[in-house]
């Protein structure tokens, strides 16, 4: 199988996970040799294994599902680094998302993930006034 | 100079090629052997070199500055490729963006840029009604 369809397949995977608000699988997703980051929708940045796993824990504390899929996903393939964009689509309304993955391991893990609102949205406050989760 | 200090140095380069509206710059910062992918605020990503300069001559047009800069920059380095995730801080508010790098010919130029709110937001309408840019 292509290297494409393989970074296409873990991005799926990520979305079944989320979808699934499977935990277990969120966290084998993710990498563990390299710093992560992930950005939620409208989060301020979370750096490092240990607090990212706690957020996807808060996102689906008390959920068996999240009404999300993923549409449109493109690759860019950067040696042993790939950029998936695609669209989120929930049942409020979609989201653009940047996924990042790097092959460690000999598998492609999730290292950075960046979802943000697709058409117009309300500016938040200046940085002095704004709170970072 | 370390690959951090270059790297974040790549990453002021393009905010003060965005804040000064420089276009010809801003050519220079984005990688040229590699597919580029922009997802400005609110809109679907934009893949490929012309189409990625052609939005920011849009965003530029008839503008000799933008009032933007960068804070909190914080770097990932994936052998050749990095991330950089910042507080992007506009007169009207903040974002958050990701910023991925890729060492092209010994130079560090950007290959992915994903700006997208800080704080609440209103949802976009579902993929069905939005309007792709």
């Amino acid at each position: 199988m292509s290297d494409n369809k393989i970074i296409l397949g873990a991005n799926d995977a990520f979305y079944e996970a989320f979808s699934s608000c499977n935990l277990k699988a969120m966290e084998g997703i993710w990498a563990v040799d390299t710093t992560i980051c992930c950005i939620h929708p409208g989060w301020a940045p979370i750096f490092g294994r240990d607090a990212v796993i706690e957020s996807w824990e808060k996102i689906f504390w008390g959920s068996e599902t999240f009404d999300i899929f993923c549409n449109n996903a493109q690759e860019i393939i950067y040696g042993k680094v790939a950029l998936v964009a695609c669209q989120e689509v929930l049942s409020q309304g979609q989201l653009i998302a940047s996924n990042l993955f790097v092959f460690e391991n000999n598998v492609w893990r999730l290292s950075h993930h960046h979802a943000g609102p697709l058409g117009h949205f309300a500016p938040s406050p200046k940085a002095s006034e704004a709170t970072l989760h």
